[in-house]
């Protein structure tokens, strides 16, 4: 795009972020900058689900080149002219998918995908180290405050074991990062084949100083779509297996008795980030009932909300969040880092990131 | 030493370990070696604090080249004619330094510093990330079988935020390797100056995988044994302060009201693994009242066991556990991790690492 003038329109459920907007003016002489607060994400008919905190004109889209979004932008080309690109503060694309924009014109749609690495791997640590460390008996002995050690001792440190990733993408990445440097060996499973150095390269939106750039991190790489192949790679000797693939028809009840069977060679911890659907939910009760599993940090369950009366809640050893993992106050930051390292590219003229693809149904 | 005998006497309160014996055996074929479990570790006159599983020779020590232990060895040289080394199964020598087999021979002595890295920087990365994910309150909402995300998503990830280490030693190292992992910038002070890339090396045993070995990982050292130093150290926008010091006249109290004042600007989160007595503790509680300290991690106090009594168990955002980060089953492992290293080098002619020094009086 050269030094050609970009005028970015921005709507998101934040106070307007102005230091962060005037480096982005800074860097990129030629754009200007409308933001409006809207109050709550948009839903799935792009209409917000609050009230706009600063009134926003109808003709918000007539100059635009680039909109920055939660899920709010137009339906159609007229209302925004000179549009190019969509960037959506989301790592998924429910929304995107069906809009008439999408489906009927060039606009390029990017999205937020790699920035919950940090948050989501940090989560996922939490919980293999609350597990190993008792750290929940030491809490409520805090809260009696009572000074004892009794069953605070027989800890075994991560260092030496295995972790597992099930699904080696951003959030996979950066746990792999944090579990090598605790001296943990790493495998990464895929479903397509990751033959070539190239092929291991993560090409989306790494917040600066994580993830595995070049997937160098993982001791071994293992792919498929088969319960074979799955089985080989549970069968590799996995102290703490990172379930972080997406819930497909494919991957429906993806882990189950026959899974947790393999697992139990190194009765290995489980840490669930992904969906609940990934997993057979009464087949890992039952494996950590009898003991195949150490335990298990879910994040996400079948169903959400969990009910009160559900008996996941009972399992031993099992840590449960209400699906948080993802949260993080460095969203917007991040949000408007993909937007960054995309304004950059378009300015050098190279292909841009976290391109959301058409036909691939997400 | 090249292929010449070496018989080990093995004195340990943990049940025989053969599979990593036979390994040592395999790796130096001249070596011999008898296990004795012992029961308990050895009071600091030299008495073990239990009764021998199998009964010890009186004339255990009489072929003995090397003797490994917890801390039961002999008082003079005449019991062990041909004994050069010691391997003492903890970091400390406070049994040591005051044995006439230190004092008046040149029998070396080696300790296991080094082994505690990996669990006791999982225990400080575990209080920092329980703190910063809201996990207790996670935790009693689990407990009450209650799914409410109410409180949990004001999440502010570590990434791109700076740990600082005061006290550079392997448990300071391991916990860089994983905060820089995680994404943050680390900084080191040290009581003397490390201004070259020779000083800044771990010298010592580091479990294999961990630790910083060449302190290539802060992006900057601070040092001195001063209060300006430290304040300077202090005023360099740590968001994480990790202690491990040792706790010496010189570092009582190392840490109090002025201290707290510093770390206030980024409302810093403070972990101590080292000893209670580091820290102010009255003017830490202060503190966390006041919020100049957004929380801490304690796995040391003053005084051990904490009283129920003591208004520390009341402080907010304060986690305590009973001095219990250095538990490891990997320590008779590591331990032996730290022999080993040391026949090779002695085979090979090589100074030993770890070794207790005379006269400094630790």
């Amino acid at each position: 795009m050269g030094s050609k003038a970009e005028h970015l329109v921005i709507l998101l459920p934040w106070p307007e972020p102005t230091e962060l907007l005037d480096k982005l003016k800074e860097k990129f002489p030629g754009l200007t900058i409308a933001y409006y607060e809207i109050a709550g994400w948009a839903n799935t008919d792009g209409q917000a689900t609050g009230k706009h905190i600063k009134p926003i004109p109808a003709d918000v889209y007539k100059d635009a080149t680039i909109i920055a979004t939660t899920s709010l932008f137009p339906d159609t080309r007229e209302e925004a002219p000179h549009l190019e690109l969509v960037h959506v503060f989301s790592a998924g694309a429910d929304r995107v998918i069906v809009s008439p924009l999408f489906k009927d014109t060039h606009v390029v749609f990017t999205n937020s995908s790699g920035v919950h690495g940090p948050q989501i791997a940090e989560w996922s640590i939490l919980a293999a180290l609350v597990h190993n460390h008792h750290y929940n008996l030491a809490y409520d002995r805090q809260k009696e405050r009572k000074w004892s050690r009794s069953n605070l001792l027989s800890v075994r440190d991560w260092a030496g074991q295995r972790l597992g990733v099930l699904g080696y993408g951003s959030i996979g990445r950066q746990a792999g990062r944090v579990a090598k440097a605790m001296g943990m060996d790493v495998i990464a499973y895929t479903a397509s084949p990751r033959a070539t150095p190239e092929s291991r390269r993560d090409d989306g939106y790494i917040v600066p100083g994580t993830g595995d750039p070049d997937g160098s991190i993982p001791s071994a790489w293992y792919s498929g779509t088969d319960k074979e192949s799955l089985h080989t790679f549970l069968a590799a000797d996995i102290d703490i297996l990172l379930v972080g693939v997406p819930h497909t028809p494919a991957t429906d009840k993806f882990l189950s008795g026959p899974e947790f069977d393999i697992l139990a060679k190194r009765n290995a911890f489980l840490i669930n980030i992904a969906r609940g659907g990934v997993i057979d939910q009464p087949e890992l009760i039952r494996a950590l009932e009898d003991g195949r599993l150490r335990g298990a940090g879910l994040d996400v369950t079948t169903p959400e909300p969990l009910p009160e009366d559900d008996p996941l809640w009972d399992a031993p050893n099992v840590i449960i969040s209400p699906h948080v993992s993802g949260a993080s106050e460095a969203y917007l930051e991040r949000g408007l880092g993909v937007l960054e390292a995309n304004l950059e590219r378009r300015r050098r003229g190279q292909g841009l990131i976290n391109v959301i693809e058409r036909g691939k149904g997400y």
